[in-house]
């Protein structure tokens, strides 16, 4: 079965449920395991909507898509390579991504993204799905000029590290097969990407399997999936939209 | 004045204080905002120490001693260069590194750590102390050889991030001049790493008002300061402190 979880703010409460059409369906208890129904409801355009986790970590995959790396003349990384994003960098849906301080263009970049269900340490691929509680969109939005300016050390973490650089939501999708998914990102209603998952050089299960012999993996974390082609960079005012048909469409705007 | 704040577990209570000699004098309220006196006292030998922050992010610089830039033979940053360590590597004083799945050695490095004391954006250099809570001890430990082995993409951010790789503690000492410290790595007993504070290319001011110049640092996030030279890798069972005279002495052991 497929469920939309979401996060939200109503009044000072913040809750979460399911979504079902213009409507959420209270839950309370843990979201991530045994979460249990209870009679309320409240109306989507009554609440304002959060992020759909509150992650320990985000981490981002780098030249995981065939597409790009042909594109950018890279050969397929031999193992997931990932950099991580900073937690003031978390965005909640339909807030406002800001221009950083520093000079240098701002690349929206639309992706799918992992929400861990349960702590996952060593696991097998073949086990690995059970650890995922959804799909979200992501945009994963970035300085590239700073990345290579220090001739000895990549700044993946600064260029994309800036406040409001990681939006995400509006909900966790549970239930998806990932590999049917397609990402589309929309700059002030133009598409300037629309690519597969199943061009990913690791796939879900892949990536949760190999990144958890790296590290301890918990409910809430985040795995950003890369990007394709497409990406390209915002002018103050844009509005980017990151959408995938079965989750739904994330959208902010970037402003100064 | 200087002040230790130490963070501990009693029994089944999480608590914070002062550090007297042997005796914690117990603290209520928030530790980093006008922290409340109580009548309790505790003995330090009755309590686990636990790290004294719980960072919302760890950010570890790259290249930030003359010493250590001259032996690898690359120039000293234009601006701070730096990576983010993960929340699964947060350790406590006294806990095992653990030899992560991965092949490779395992290497220390001593470092001085700055936590944050409260919300800092865009802050002037000459303002930028006021945002420090206080100085701790750090272990930034690391799997060298993952970092350049994709030819694309240096892999900071994992070579660093494995489970357990970061300790610190075992207090943060607050109204210390940072300038004066000296950080001392001792490994099994022999004086591994020696380096004074003031070789640092960016001061502990500097880093402060730069880094939040790009992103929002929170009470309790941790700037790890970068080492100098004497790095080396352990083997299982070795021993690792790391001492500043001022702060304390951050001790852990290495096993797989």
């Amino acid at each position: 079965m497929i469920q939309h979880w979401i996060r939200f703010q109503y009044l000072d409460t913040t809750g979460f449920g399911t979504l079902d059409g213009d409507t959420i369906h209270i839950y309370s208890g843990n979201m991530y395991d045994s979460p249990k129904p209870t009679d309320g409801t409240v109306r989507l355009d009554a609440v304002k909507v959060l992020m759909p986790s509150v992650p320990g970590k985000v981490l981002a995959m780098w030249n995981n898509f065939h597409a790009l790396g042909q594109k950018l003349g890279v050969a397929p990384p031999l193992e997931p390579v990932y950099l991580l994003k900073t937690d003031n960098s978390y965005l909640n849906p339909d807030e406002i991504i800001r221009k950083p301080l520093c000079d240098g263009k701002v690349a929206f970049e639309g992706e799918l993204g992992i929400i861990i269900k349960k702590t996952a340490f060593n696991v097998a691929e073949e086990d690995a799905l059970d650890y995922v509680f959804g799909y979200t969109c992501a945009n994963d939005v970035t300085v590239n000029d700073i990345i290579k300016r220090d001739p000895a050390f990549q700044q993946w973490v600064r260029a994309k590290g800036f406040d409001t650089f990681c939006p995400f939501g509006p909900v966790v999708a549970s239930g998806l097969d990932p590999a049917t998914l397609v990402v589309r990102t929309v700059l002030n209603g133009e598409v300037r990407q629309d690519y597969p998952i199943s061009d990913m050089v690791f796939t879900v299960a892949q990536l949760v399997s190999l990144i958890s012999k790296d590290m301890t993996l918990n409910a809430g974390d985040l795995i950003l999936c890369g990007t394709s082609v497409g990406v390209g960079s915002m002018k103050p005012g844009s509005v980017v939209e990151v959408t995938i048909d079965g989750i739904g469409t994330l959208r902010n705007r970037f402003d100064s």
